[in-house]
């Protein structure tokens, strides 16, 4: 059975590096690539940043891979992961070679809540004066993904996880996700402890080996792991995965990069390492490790991009990675 | 007319620096100075974190000198900062002489809002599995913030500010946050720029430089500012001010470090960074920018306690910095 893959590359350098992701994917399997639309560039043209036919189409692919959107970032990414039904999104925060860190030895997956918190937004303007937001907090979501963090850390080299909360302000929501997360490794006998979000923040800067495995709400996630990318030198090379039960979606962190759209010279390594997650969500480990372990090396000797200090082209990089696969 | 300091030592370390900085405003001039207590160990006694008395004296006097509480800090803080009806909350971090940190150039003063988003602290438990908080913004705190930014931004050596919220994701409220700051700053002729909270969480990072003052909501202030701290080596040596219309609040930002509680030898800078602070509120400016010189000159060159690599005691540091006035 081949597998059908969404394609997705929106806007910006989304549209020079998913192509060169797919590049990568086809030298390693078969799959069956469906294109679609989404960004300011389609918002332009019908009014609508993301098209009905393209949240049918990530809800019903296997895995779907997203490039970037601009402006439109949120009214594109909030419903892609709605439509792929993912509860957990998977951020690795670690320094690859070649890349100029401030903290080397940081080495961290985030596991952020990726439906409620704050992104469940219920607001209202109440009075000339007074707006509100109703922030959500279910046992059911913080269940879910602390059972996924223990599957994940029992798969893995780690074997415990850290919650970061604010449940000491946050008592009965924050209260909720802690208890419930807590709850949930003690009975599967995983190690967990937990820290404020607050003084995550001071102490991932001081002593970032002191974490592996963080799992937040949606919104720490969110700040938390851009924080720690922060930390490995930025959001250039960082890849993450939107896991649901029946299907996934994989983009790279950064964003369009509209300084250097159009050029040819962006670089696609977060876009490939996010195709190598989406590999080994498919259950293709081996392919997995073998994109991986090419990028690594490209990183390590090969040709670089502009961002690294290099002056060679999109396609130069990808087709190193695919020489060394 | 002498003016009446609420002294409330608290915990930990707190009782050990917080008479470490009344030491250092008696030297510079002549307060009244009245005691109070807060924290858990008045807790532990009467049951009470933070007993009424407390509440009023820092309601009525004309600044508060507060240490830090260990678990009940929630407690304790978020009401103190309510009895002095404060709006914000100052924090500079900057890297001080002597401390070994990963970012030396960051020199940022968070403006942090004071009373309201998720620390206003609505929260229901609606059913078995799900609890919400609801997030407050008003027009009027943010206007009163931004009054206070633009005036703290004129009068000091920065023209101009930044704006960090969470706009595109919570639009109704951090929306109006960022409409209503941005649009005092534009009546008033001041610069304003903005940054989402997750980009500023890395952009920091990478260029501490490109920011000087930064506002923010509530919760935003709260990690952001602490990460600001990792990146100058830690909460070890900063202070806050927590100021409302009629008095105010000053606190390091450290905590009651029961690692080293009791023994002699907790670092007093940040109590007496706060002190200056406190002295400068007061109309005090010669006196706050001497007790400012002082310490950074015992930073440079005098004793040092344990944290920061030397061998001396509290009351060593104290004296050392009374000696330089
Ligand atoms: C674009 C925005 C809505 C999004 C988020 O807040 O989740 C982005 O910051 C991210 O982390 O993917
Ligand atoms: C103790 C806690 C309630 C407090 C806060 O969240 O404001 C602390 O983190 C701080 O920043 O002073």
């Amino acid at each position: 059975m081949t597998e059908e893959i969404a394609v997705i590359p929106g806007d910006g350098i989304g549209t020079e590096v998913t192509p060169a992701a797919v590049e990568v994917l086809e030298a390693v399997g078969e799959f069956e690539f469906v294109q679609a639309e989404a960004g300011d560039a389609v918002k332009d043209e019908t009014g609508e940043a993301l098209p009905e036919a393209t949240y049918e189409l990530a809800a019903s692919a296997d895995a779907t891979l997203f490039g970037a959107a601009g402006e439109t970032a949120a009214d594109v990414i909030i419903p892609l992961r709605e439509a792929v039904g993912s509860f957990v999104n998977v951020r690795p925060a670690r320094a690859y070679p070649g890349v100029d860190a401030l903290r080397p030895e940081t080495d961290i997956v985030f596991l952020r809540e990726n439906t409620e918190g704050v992104y469940a937004g219920h607001e209202s303007r109440l009075s000339d004066d007074l707006s509100t937001l109703t922030r959500v907090v279910t046992s059911s979501a913080s269940e879910r993904l602390a059972e996924f963090a223990c599957e994940f850390v029992e798969g893995d080299e780690y074997d415990e996880f850290t919650v970061a909360h604010k449940a000491n302000v946050m008592r009965e929501t924050d209260g909720r996700f802690r208890e419930t997360v807590l709850g949930v490794a003690d009975e599967r006998g995983v190690e967990a402890d937990e820290v404020l979000m607050d003084a995550f923040a001071t102490h991932v800067c001081l002593d970032p080996e002191k974490f592996d495995v963080v799992v937040c709400p949606n919104l720490a996630g969110d700040v938390l792991s851009d924080l720690a990318a922060g930390l490995v030198g930025g959001l250039g090379l960082l890849p993450s995965a939107n896991i649901g039960t029946e299907n996934a979606l994989f983009e790279p962190v950064h964003g369009t990069a509209p300084d250097i759209a159009g050029e040819g010279v962006a670089n696609p390594t977060a876009a490939i390492l996010s195709a190598a997650m989406l590999l080994d969500h498919l259950g293709y480990t081996e392919e997995s490790a073998r994109v991986d372990e090419a990028v690594t090396s490209v990183l390590e000797d090969g040709p670089r991009t502009a961002d690294l200090g290099g002056e060679a082209s999109t396609e130069d990089v990808t087709s190193a990675v695919i020489d060394r696969l």
